[in-house]
């Protein structure tokens, strides 16, 4: 198109960047530089594996600028050498909402089935595949799992970080100890002792996170404890290229032989063009019967396996592995096939506290991640848990810090702080007893027949792994009630149904990604694209079919979607303020999902819906009742 | 899962890091450094444009090192006045090939409707919606448009370039001339005078590329000449952020008003939230019946075109749209709401040659994009056809110089660079012809009713629209026979009907996208994903049912389909080779879409296919005629 005449403004030149998200705004004012020598931070996080990066980063993106925000990390580089390697559902639907998604969902082993294998009856045989499920059965953005080396999802997230962040993290800095101390200062009452290749250094913080590990130093100086238990069962785990003929090594596997049991992963593609397997193997004598303890999944015998898991080698690995398979073989693909091993010991523990108050209730230290919890990793749970618990945490403390909560800015506490612990302890307990579950079933041993005695029929293990996807997914979890969960059942409840796993509106539960057709332009969307993760709070209006009718009252709304009308409609067929609030994000919720149906909601009556800077429903109410809306934000949002 | 004893190999922690495209192999001897003064390349790229980008971004995927390969632009900076802002379905599809789609598809303004607005009867109404449809109506893996700045998708191209190249675009480097001068030097011919800030240089290459625009120095230096007319219709265009009643401003719109034509082309949000709009509005006088000349779409009167065009002004670009909107209202947003207007004539020129021989015949210097076949922009095809331009070069080009031709490294010319100008003339035409009729006609009046004499019906209009189609989507395209598109119509047809727009496997056009489960892990995935733009040839196996026989007899395959077949099986049950050379890209093709019905092909007999390296299928043929891809797979790579 040869252009004759042309004019261009200068702020077109912006439009080429990658879009930021936009940070919160901020009412309090900004911490004033002091003429002491402590460098004073809003707040310092400690730790920069999955749970620290994504703490920090949602931190950044929100509006905590280098001179708010300080996250350090005792590793000198990326970490390169984390042990998960599980995306649940959830957790990608929450990196799709950071716009971080792509690479992992394309670059990443997207696990889709889970086989189980058991003793045949059949000795020639030794096993058969009994059955093949999704190995997602809840209804999901993403319906499958994600595989991939942690350091990968870490150099994602601090990549991203680097856009918001000058400084990043702080690499070779390691915690010595924290405490408070109120009298020093009691704005900044969090007192930091960190190291930097040998110079120490006093840091001061309104509020300091824990993001330190299974060995957290936070922790441990906040006289915090993991409370629980180990159990017996050692494993050996190794990441590695196989060479075999076993069918399934491509799926999820459940193996329970008569030698033994193993879980295949099937990883991602590496740049060799070849395909990573993990194996969890379980490592011999531990279903020995010549050890009485060890037949008992709730025996406790440390002192016995501690001896035990110090000889496991990757020979012993790798033998067990041969014996379990039969009659197919597995071994690496060549010399230099195994990326990585490890042996490890099954345990479940938790903290007590997610926080610690200072003199006047505040919370001003908090943990999060393996600091918090440690459990086994077969339900590929890990990762996920731990970068949830940032990105519950995050707005949270970014909404008390620039005083966006009714009561920041007071001395005293700030309840929204409360919920972290009060949501993601909750959390936490439910994965130690499910993972509790899993893992003696796991290790334990399953008959060939439904009729053995004294095993596992392999229906039972099912059901418990079915059962547990809701959890496992990360799309089943509810929040338990308190100031940004509100069930009130006194008041009139517009959702019919109780089955929340399949998208029903449920305060305390994510809201379930639907597709719809938006008015303004036909598009076809996926409704969590309108819930990106920026911080903000959300209204979801499900209109009721009166929406054509003039004497309609819609509320000032952000997202509306109106279930099948008798006729078709145009801008001025309807409210004005839905053009002026939501011209484009008004849909239609039937043409492709049919939404109302999903989420529970009578199409004669509709629904109003609070979404949290999370993606979790805070309030559901009668479109009639819009002022318990009313009522709940200002519960948790300053008016201005 | 706290780990007692670990290992870990060195290599593990590369997998940190993004993927990169491997390299094609190279035969032939890199170049050896001369002492001369004088730089030399293999392959100099001119312009940093789409087209520019494209090619020398593929060209560093495919292997071509800076010291290979050399890409200047006049302009000191990434470009960011482009106007081009559409792009098709199938250019969607390359850039998800080269996992660059992302970013596009999410912040892009995905355009999935036109919406058709024309002369209402009812007086009172002026204008009336007379249908909307869908905007691509033909099969795609991306079923609509993206609106995008161009600089945004250069920004784009530019970043991925520089993790395969250092150097990256040297800026500030304007070309004086070129010419071919095989007696200085017979390997390096190409003499390319360019200018940096100033200084002169002279650049000796094998290859010169001249993707430098519509007023192409490559062109003029080369002799060529752009032939065709300038139709008399002048246009204003202009991007803003609108404040309007009008309905559809969301749709690509066509609006024909008693009062003037004007397209409405939805685009991004940008950074404060706003969405822009494109308009692309007549300019009066052009359809005003006080001059003769300008009532006939055919005649052409440059200089009173000329004169006019001067005149145009953001003013009366306003002033045509708020008549032609009528009675609706149209205006910018605020202050400062126009981003980029511009005025343009329309005209439809292509360059009779796309590349210049040496006196041994070999191709030399190729042209590229705008500096081969300038348009109107009404159909959105420019930057499409632009990159497509190098898409399909930089194949050809890397394996002649990579020695991977069977006539690469003998004097002669390589007659798969022929094939460039062959096939990409082919569509330049085509697009000449189609723009031709698409823009008088949007240009011309249409009629109130049905039986309006001398103007269009809006049924002609939607007619010429909906038969576009399958070219304004890119997907539609099919290259003229030549030795990379075999239709050897003496052979067996394995494939039955001819609706290729919809699929079925056509030599010369793309394949088809469609959705299947992979045997090894119930991967639900999209064909194309193994088609990834690396500039291989893959073979594409449809098996027929008898693949559960142990007598069926598999080729050396690289992506295999099956159909459903009468029982289910495991790897055993079918040919080892399946497994050894396909295990991860052995798909069941009836679980999601009907992939035997899709490609035409018989589930009893099955069909063998080459894939060329730009997605285009090169050659279908029956089961039994292996023979016939191995024939034509010999002509196009050597054998080794």
């Amino acid at each position: 198109m040869p252009v004759f005449t042309e004019y261009a403004a200068a702020s077109r030149e912006l439009r080429v960047l990658p879009s930021f998200a936009p940070p919160l705004p901020r009412r309090s004012p900004k911490p004033e530089p002091r003429s002491d020598d402590v460098e004073r931070y809003e707040v310092v996080v400690v730790g920069a594996g999955p749970a620290g990066l994504m703490l920090n980063l949602l931190l950044a993106r929100y509006g905590l600028s280098d001179e708010s925000l300080l996250c350090v990390d005792a590793k000198p580089t990326t970490l390169k050498s984390g042990q998960a390697d599980g995306l649940q559902p959830r957790t990608l639907e929450t990196l799709k909402s950071l716009g971080l998604a792509d690479e992992i969902l394309t670059e990443g082993c997207q696990m889709w089935q889970v086989a189980f294998w058991n003793p045949s009856n059949d000795k020639e045989k030794i096993i058969e595949r009994t059955s093949i499920i999704q190995d997602v059965s809840v209804p999901a953005r993403f319906p499958h799992e994600v595989t991939i080396h942690q350091g990968r999802i870490e150099r994602i997230l601090e990549t991203d970080l680097h856009r918001y962040s000058k400084r990043g993290v702080q690499r070779n800095t390691k915690l010595i100890d924290v405490k408070i101390d109120e009298a020093g200062d009691s704005e900044f009452p969090v007192i930091a002792e960190i190291e930097t290749e040998g110079r120490r250094q006093t840091v001061r913080s309104k509020y300091l996170v824990g993001a330190d590990g299974a060995r957290s130093v936070v922790r441990r100086s906040m006289g915090l404890k993991l409370e629980g238990e180990s159990l017996d069962h050692i494993w050996g785990v190794v990441d590695l290229i196989v060479d075999t003929d076993f069918p399934d090594i491509r799926r999820r596997c459940a193996i329970h032989s008569p030698a033994g049991s193993v879980m295949v992963i099937p990883r991602e593609r590496i740049a060799t063009g070849d395909y990573l397997t993990r194996l969890y193997v379980q490592v011999p004598g531990d279903i020995n019967p010549d050890n009485d303890a060890e037949t008992s999944n709730e025996t406790n015998k440390p002192a016995d396996a501690r001896s035990r898991r110090s000889q496991v080698t990757e020979k012993t690995i790798f033998d067990n592995a041969a014996a379990a398979f039969k009659p197919y073989y597995i071994r690496p693909k060549k010399d230099g096939a195994v990326d990585w091993w490890a042996a490890y010991q099954i345990g479940q523990r938790v903290t007590d506290n997610f926080s610690i108050k200072d003199s006047k209730g505040v919370e001003r230290v908090f943990i999060a991640g393996d600091a918090c919890h440690t459990h086994s990793p077969k339900a590929g749970q890990g990762m996920n848990v731990s970068m949830m618990d940032s990105y519950n945490l995050a707005w949270k403390l970014a909404y008390s810090i620039h005083g966006l909560t009714p009561s920041a800015g007071t001395a005293g506490p700030d309840p929204i702080l409360a919920t972290y612990h009060k949501e993601r302890h909750t959390i936490a307990q439910e994965l130690i007893a499910f993972d509790r579950d899993f893992s003696s079933m796991f290790s334990g041993k399953i008959g060939a027949s439904e009729d053995e005695v004294g095993g596992l029929t392999h229906e039972e293990f099912l059901q418990v792994f079915s059962r547990g996807n809701g959890f496992t997914s990360g799309c089943g979890i509810e929040y338990p009630e308190n100031m940004a969960v509100n069930r009130d059942k006194s008041a009139k409840n517009p959702i019919s149904g109780e089955d929340y796993l399949s998208g029903i509106l449920r305060p305390g539960r994510r809201l379930l990604n639907v597709r719809l057709v938006r008015h303004a332009d036909g598009y076809r969307r996926d409704l969590q694209d309108d819930f990106a993760s920026t911080g903000r709070f959300r209204i979801l209006c499900l209109t009721s079919t009166d929406i054509l009718d003039p004497e309609g009252s819609p509320q000032r709304l952000l997202v509306v979607i109106h279930p099948r009308l008798d006729r078709d409609f145009m801008w001025n067929d309807i409210p004005n303020e839905v053009k002026q609030y939501s011209e484009m994000s008004f849909y239609s919720g039937h043409e492709l999902d049919d939404v109302y149906k999903a989420y529970g909601v009578d199409i004669a009556k509709g629904a109003l819906a609070v979404v949290r800077p999370d993606g979790y429903v805070g309030i559901v109410v009668a479109l009639e009742d819009a002022e318990r809306v009313e009522r709940f934000l200002e519960s948790l949002i300053c008016t201005v």
